[in-house]
């Protein structure tokens, strides 16, 4: 079967407080730096075997929705790159 | 000035130790999941104003080395977008 390294990426649902981002925010500003946001995330590469690319990534929403993301306070994204 | 958005992923090197990536991988195989590997990042999305894309991409390395990651450790890469 074919190789893929999957990415998935976890994020924070918009409204959910970020208190790390806020501090990495506040102490890029006090050392001088201007941004208007900062958001941070989660991502995971996973090597695997699938018979397509359409089952690695049904495989890594599985994995995402069973152990790797909280669906009550995030959102994600499964990108399949071929290996 | 426009805005962008910068993506800042950080990595642990190569041959670095990843324990809570082993973890997460183990916790996905006694759910039944097959995996060959599993790589844990940091990702930060940097909402800021820059004179081009080329300064905000100086800016968001820079900020990068000061504070998001440990060049002793991590690698990193960073991606500009138009906001």
């Amino acid at each position: 079967m074919p190789g893929y390294t999957v990415t998935v990426t976890v994020r924070l649902k918009q409204g959910v407080l970020d208190p790390e981002a806020e501090t990495t925010q506040r102490a890029l500003e006090r050392l001088g730096f201007d941004l208007e946001d900062l958001r941070s995330a989660d991502q995971f590469e996973l090597d695997l075997t699938a018979e397509d690319a359409e089952a690695a990534q049904e495989r890594a929403e599985e994995m995402t929705e069973r152990l790797l993301a909280n669906p009550t306070i995030h959102d994600y994204e499964v990108a399949v790159d071929p290996r």
